[in-house]
């Protein structure tokens, strides 16, 4: 495994399937590392699939070493009851990554699909072949499994959206907009 | 700290506090060994609060080394995203124990008051005068915070549950009454 200045883990978490996208960073260039997906549909307890992620997640972690993990993140759901099922494979992925003291960032899917192909509607064929394009992968190495292409992606909008430059945006009070812009400020 | 045959770690779930309490038990005697809260609510970011509870449910764990962990668990919330970010709670003490190789069970929270009282619509306060009772626990030595009682709460309803005689009720196929109960069959 080559080097790299900074790698970022990309996960998106189901509860059938988990995919997860190893994303590696040298002076601005962007390589995919690995990606893949973990089935759990073999699984019949709630639990074994549960234990299955956090395993699974660790074992990527001590793998490959990531500096941050990037998650696509749903917001709304069918259910409550569904919603609650994906916030605990979401809360055992994320666990792994608190284990180790790495940093976590979430998508919506909707700003995931927008950062990679223009479009917030994209469909998951669409990104993927955006990200095929953008990571130079050769076709016959794209996964089966979309859920793997999905957690690319969202480490891949992780790294565009923590790459732009500051802007005066971010300032949260007028006291911090002047601190930051003093040439701004009639005296 | 005394030994025990068996120790309970119980756990109630919360985003603002989340309730511990750890029940030990001994020729089928029980007794509280601790209790308490983390509090969650003065951490703003949410991946701290995951963060905390990740960590302390793991240090109780190392502490004292509990054989089972019960969790008081909602199927049914306000809306989707209180219930996401209640999955996603439930998830990282899951990982917790999960990490430890230790079993999980869950129970509704009209199931504990049902299993603790007798009434499943029992009040917080009145689960907790009951495990009070039932634990000879000094009532100077009762918690602040009702989620404490609530945890322990779960722990003493999964050592009922798991101290029930096994019923025919357990059978799941008409093969495993058959197995279980060949005396039942006319041949």
């Amino acid at each position: 495994m080559n080097s790299y200045e900074r790698i970022i883990i990309g996960i998106d978490p189901g509860t059938n399937v988990m995919g997860y996208g190893i994303l590696g960073i040298n002076n601005k260039k962007l390589e995919i590392i690995a990606m893949g997906v973990i089935k759990l549909n073999k699984f019949d307890s709630h639990y074994l699939r549960l234990r299955r992620i956090f395993e699974r997640v660790t074992g990527l972690i001590n793998q490959y070493l990531p500096d941050e993990m990037a998650i696509e993140a749903p917001f709304f759901g069918k259910n409550v009851q569904s919603m609650l099922k994906l916030g605990r494979a979401q809360g055992v992925a994320m666990a792994a990554a608190l284990n180790r003291d790495i940093p976590i960032a979430e998508y919506e899917p909707r700003k995931i699909k927008l950062a990679i192909t223009g479009n917030g509607a994209a469909s998951k064929e669409q990104v993927a072949e955006m990200l095929r394009r953008t990571l130079s992968i050769p076709k016959n190495e794209m996964p089966e499994f979309l859920d793997a292409t999905d957690a690319l992606a969202a480490a891949v909008c992780h790294y565009y959206e923590s790459s732009k430059p500051q802007t005066d945006k971010g300032c949260r009070s007028w006291k911090e907009f002047i601190s930051k812009n003093p040439d701004k400020v009639k005296s």
